[in-house]
């Protein structure tokens, strides 16, 4: 295969991401979205808010990273954020999926996309602290905008939603503390359990 | 309102373009794709096909282009490429829709992305004509995935197809001799009618 077949192979391929469902509703709750979706929503939120960003980013290899952060869960699967026995396993089963799908390229961008992933999960720079922010901050605009659909049908605890978001801060203390108004708000509101 | 306060409003509206479905069909065919996936599909494919612009590209303008490009459908709609009246009224109807969606948000942005957009359609510059081949080229790889399914379904004649897309390789000689492949594959195949 020339590095061009490889490329398309691999365009082709991410196509399958459109399938993969979250548990978040669409704002207006009348269907579940899907990673693709999610990843677009991002990509759009890594440009129009990288101002709020508290280090200067690289605001490309931001929207790369967040537009490639979940094409592992095409054989990996979507791990619901609150599912403790599905996160045992999600490390291991990811590595594996990024292994095969980063592997369709040519080698050089193989490498590139696969340390952006690397850097996104481990979270050490500040693209992948802004990154990692977005990805938690999305799904609580749209849980907000939801009535809390997905929190009630899993009887989600505030604690649950702080626990996960313990370092969002990190990537936008701006976005950090509309999330924490906005999460108080569904508490008040009954959308998330007040323990 | 704030200006952080316009862009969480203008992020939230933009949700709604995960309900514009398109004509094109997933690469399995089980169903089409909406505008969402569609644009995150195109600034994947800006930054792993950036190599192959004619012209060198700025590919951080490019993805915020096709990242944006539909956003006026949720007002004005999708219009089918083949469908000669809904074409008619398009550019009034998309004129006015980008008039109140990018002036959702801070002038500053407002004037930006409203630029991008314009930019998108003129196809005057090498972002443009990068954009616009991949806004052409990414359906056709869609539909040669999944038999030809849309094509199909409204009885699409090969030159319709060409003269759609006459302009293509303005963006990519390389993309679009690969299109070209693609398309007569299609045609031989019965997917496309050979008029």
């Amino acid at each position: 295969m020339t590095d061009f077949e490889k490329q398309i192979s691999f365009i082709m391929e991410l196509d399958k991401i459109k399938k993969i469902n979250r548990q978040t509703y669409l704002s207006d709750a009348s269907r579940k979205e899907n990673d693709a979706e999610h990843s677009w929503h991002l990509a759009l939120m890594a440009f129009v808010l990288a101002e709020y960003a508290n280090e200067k980013i690289d605001v490309l290899k931001t929207m790369k990273m967040v537009l490639l952060h979940d094409v592992i869960e095409i054989d990996a699967g979507d791990t619901y954020a609150y599912d403790a026995e599905g996160n045992k396993t999600k490390r291991d089963r990811e590595q594996k999926a990024a292994d095969r799908i980063f592997g369709l390229l040519p080698e050089a961008q193989a490498g590139e996309y696969r340390g952006l992933w690397d850097e996104f999960e481990a979270m050490e720079t500040a693209e992948a602290r802004f990154a990692n922010m977005l990805d938690k901050v999305q799904p609580l605009l749209l849980n907000d905008a939801s009535g809390g659909k997905s929190w009630e049908e899993h009887g989600v605890k505030k604690s649950q939603v702080l626990a996960r978001n313990e370092r969002t801060h990190e990537g936008s203390e701006q976005l950090w503390a509309y999330a924490k108004e906005l999460i108080e708000r569904n508490v008040q509101a009954g959308h998330l359990l007040d323990v």
